[in-house]
Formats: C-alpha cells, structure tokens, sequence
C-alpha cells in the first residue's frame, strides 16, 4: 500500500468524504506546493496539542479561560446553552448574540447511556447558581435528543429565579444548527419565547 | 487566529471543500484519536516526498518504474493514453483494461499557453517508435480541451502503423434519454452500433 493509498484511506473516513472526494483532495495534494501542504499536515498535528476545553464554558480555545468567558464588554447575565463547539460557532456568525455560552459536549441519550452526569450539566448549574445569570437561553438541536435534553433543563430550573427561553422554531425540525442559515438563526434567536413554569 | 482557524481554512480551500464542510471535519479531527490525528499528518507530510512520477509512464509510484509497467502479465502492445494519474485510476477500477498507459499530465490548452511540449507527448512518441506496441487508445476527456488533444494525437499518429482508437461516447449506464444532454445523445445515436443475430 502506498501513501497515496493511505492517504486516500485516511481522507475518506472523515465526514463528508467519500473515495472519490477524498482521492480528488489527494491528488490536489500531490500537485499542490510543498510548503502548503507541510503546514496543512503541521497545523493538523498542532490541532490536538494546542486546543483545549474552556473551564468555564466548555468551548474549544487555545487560552484558558477563553476569549468570550474573559470578554468584558458581553452580557454576562445571559449563558446560552449548546450542544457542541460547532453549535457555538455558528450562533456567534450571526452577530445577534452578546451574552456568554455554555457547551454540553452531547446531549443526553440513555440508548446510547449519556446520563446527565457524561455531560457538562453540573457545571452549568454551578454557574447559575453563581448568582450573576438572569437569563438562560436553550439552544440545544431540535431533533428527540436535543428536546429531551432541553425539557430535563428545563424541568431543572424550574425552582430557580430565572429567565428560560427557548430558540424559536424557526428552525426546521429534525435539522441541525450546524446546518441553519445565518438569517434563520437569527431569527430563531430574536423570536426566542418565554418559558411558563 | 487559533490553530483551529488555521486548519479550517486550510481545509476550505481543498477541491470540493467549503467552509462548512470543512470546519465539521477539524472538529472531528479535534474529537478524534490522537494516533489517528497524527498519523493522517505524517501520511499528508510523506506525499510529496514519497510519490514520484514514473519515467515510462508518468504515473504517480513509489517505486520507479510503476508496477504497471513492470507488470509482466500486462499487455505490452497496448497504451491507453490519459490526461491526469486519477483517468489512469479509474480505468483501473473498471479492470476491463490489461494494458500499459501514458499520462500526458494535462491538456493542450492554447488559452492557458499549454502546447505540445508541456506535456508528455513527446515521450509518448519514444515509446510508440520504441516498436512493441500495437494499440493506442486515446482516453482524454470528453471535454473541449480534451478533443483538441485527442485530435491532435491522432494527426501525429496518422504515418505509424498503428490502431488508434478513441473511448465510446454515448449515453451513461442507467441513464435516461430525457435526461441526456443533446450532444450526448447526438454521439451516442452517430456510434449506435449494429446487433448481430
């Protein structure tokens, strides 16, 4: 097997890659400048050692704590609740949100047994009960999990003196966030609507 | 900028990538294995350093010459000539091809100042006079680029004692009539070929 094979393996299991896609980007590769793709193949090796998790938030950043738990000028008294970095990511693109963030790292699922306890809950709770937070906004997936993961905070905070909302559904259901246009995701964030309890 | 922007922008910019697709795949390499990680850099790194081009040829090989043409159960008589390595690999995959090939690495594109003697030709012409072979099948794409250079062959071949023959042209298997382009369908009806009963 050569490198090329390997590396056409390799490319291929990642997501979004099939053989023909992964085999185009190795040939690419092949013709393309050496310094490109040394410090592609740097910049991936880096990737693991370099990034880490916020304590705070759970977000992936190079400094700890990271740039938006240390960024003075956000509303500290909003944390919106995601499922993944990713998640995170796209909210911040809309440029419509300026409070701070909290990442799960999941969602629960008993068939696949996430519990409460695999995920970045107690943490939140913590920070809620830190006493600065007013408002918590809940921004996991609208698909079965992300819902279930959603009612179970919800059901948590109930006791608690606190705002809880919701992302409009805006979003199309059984979608992902990771998928969402910036314009609905700004939508659903403007629209989001006041939990009753 | 973080290494993770850095990876996500170099990945963006791999044919057939865009941003989206390529930040889900830092996140999964961010997920991922550490060996995993790191081994898919080293293969990335290895590439270019380890793959050559073959001197008879002109595939991509670790070895030199290429197991094709040292493959003695191959047909020496036959050249079936490509524009790039990944039209050599998908006519292996066919494995209805037992002969050598010749990859011109690339097209005569006169807008692009691509003439002649940027390709392979020249050497395809070495081997051709070498004696051995019988059969030269032109398997440039069907593209305009393509046909120019095919066209072009063809004229230089027009004095050997040669059979020179060029890939059907017609409608793709499990394709449709209404949805085949005109031109298609005008060279698929100009090759129709007769039923023996």
């Amino acid at each position: 097997m050569t490198v090329l094979d390997r590396v056409i393996g390799r490319l291929s299991k990642l997501p979004g890659l099939g053989k023909k896609s992964a085999s185009r980007i190795a040939y690419y590769l092949l013709k393309a400048d050496q310094a490109l793709v040394s410090s592609l193949a740097m910049d991936i090796m880096e990737l693991k050692s370099k990034i880490k998790t916020c304590p705070i938030c759970g977000n992936y950043t190079e400094e700890l704590p990271c740039s938006i738990c240390t960024d003075t000028h956000r509303d500290k008294e909003t944390i919106c609740v995601v499922e993944q970095p990713k998640d995170l990511l796209s909210i911040e693109s809309t440029h419509e949100y300026h409070g701070l963030y909290h990442v799960l790292m999941g969602v629960l699922s008993p068939i696949d047994g996430v519990g409460p306890d695999d995920l970045r809950i107690r943490k939140l709770f913590e920070r809620i009960d830190g006493g600065e937070i007013r408002e918590v906004i809940i921004a996991t997936n609208p698909t079965v999990e992300g819902e279930t993961t959603a009612l179970y905070l919800i059901n948590q905070m109930k006791e608690k003196s606190l705002k809880v909302t919701r992302l409009a559904l805006g979003l199309p259901v059984g979608g992902d966030l990771e998928y969402a246009d910036r314009l609905t995701l700004a939508r659903a964030l403007q629209g989001r609507q006041r939990i009753e309890s």
